[in-house]
């Protein structure tokens, strides 16, 4: 099954402005990104990066397997048009029919970077669904990672993604399946959201460890969780 | 299994003041409760509403099977103290071996009365875990619904209640397993959950129909997924 990332390199992660700098957002993005990566390749699969603009693997200093599984492409299109033509057709069908031998060749996977979240579990799940198009969807109505089976389904990320794309599957025919996790539904999109890379991280994971160099820390008052940081931890 | 359902009778909700009056308040959580109840008897289990004020269940209107299969009694201490106060013991293990004929009958479940995407599949996943102790996490640390088989395990849901959980039961020696669920994972305490409720309630479902009768739908904006309400249906 090739395994889509789509990666937003360019200003990556304009929502965590609140609370982290440019360059901060950027290594934090692509701390993320490394995390994914590994995870689909835990999973059994092998990346590609979709990129909007040129990225060098090397600076993600990914685990050797990890960087030798995981290709790159540059695709400056929209996120919508970028994916939509990785997606299956039946050319594609005719053509490729053994090429991973597992019967799944026509199979096309799409994982957001920023699920710093996912384990290779979930992704298992997601990905071992029998319907024409499985659905991790993420909160408000996002699509966080999907499975295309079908050469008619094609995706629109914009606005309530998750039901336009239920109807998508419909219009075509498609049987769909919605997955349920809270790993894959984390998208970490706002600083609210950092509060899931600490509480769920694993040791082993970038992002958690990325976030605490930065000084970030779980902070509970009156009941209530949240980050805070060290005065002295912001960096330019 | 016994499986508890904490319920806040007296006002409830009260985060999700900036859209919804005390009243509407009442009948919104009182949807989300019986929602909760329904999909505990789909999953093959009684539930036991502890209440901190007295609930009349008819109020309810639940189906037949589920208003014959839900208990209730008023509790007004703490949720911690409440909920503690029906965890297993050994006393309890010792008595009841073999009350429900399922080899189970010591495990105690709690499942919070706003998790109103609950599912029956979801929540089977989380009562057939086998470790002493079982968790959905909720977001920001939360703990939405546990299983707990080990007689010393006891809950403090201030705070990060997941980590917290998750030092009591390696205090205690208790195995501890993490359910990975989107659905158990999304209670609705603040304004922005309504998406979820709206996005992801099925048909049949209390929660969804209460907030459409209030006037409330999706809303797409710049690509932003929200609730609007129609200026005419508030009610005092």
């Amino acid at each position: 099954m090739r395994v889509v990332v789509p990666y937003a390199a360019k200003s990556p992660k304009t929502r965590l402005e609140p609370v982290l700098t440019a360059a901060e957002r950027s290594v934090f993005s692509r701390a993320m990104l490394a995390d994914v990566l590994r995870t689909i390749v835990e999973a059994g699969h092998e990346p590609a990066v979709v990129t909007t603009a040129p990225l060098d693997l090397a600076d993600l200093e990914l685990p050797g397997e990890v960087a030798t599984s995981t290709s790159v492409v540059v695709d400056d299109r929209s996120l919508t048009a970028a994916v939509n033509a990785r997606l299956p057709t039946d050319e594609r069908s005719d053509a490729g029919g053994s090429e991973d031998g597992n019967g799944d060749s026509n199979a096309v996977a799409v994982v957001m970077a920023d699920l710093a979240l996912a384990s290779s579990s979930a992704l298992e799940a997601l990905f071992a669904a029998a319907a024409d198009v499985a659905i991790s969807p993420g909160r408000a109505g996002g699509t966080n990672a999907l499975v295309v089976r079908h050469p008619a389904f094609r995706v629109d990320y914009h606005g309530a993604s998750y039901l336009d794309h239920r109807v998508i599957a419909s219009e075509v025919g498609a049987s769909l399946e919605t997955i349920d996790s809270f790993r894959l539904a984390t998208d970490v999109d706002e600083p609210v959201d950092l509060v899931e890379v600490l509480v769920h991280g694993r040791e082993t994971d970038r992002a958690p460890t990325c976030l605490r160099e930065f000084g970030f820390e779980l902070d509970v008052r009156d009941g209530r969780v949240a980050v805070s940081r060290e005065e002295s931890a912001a960096t330019e």
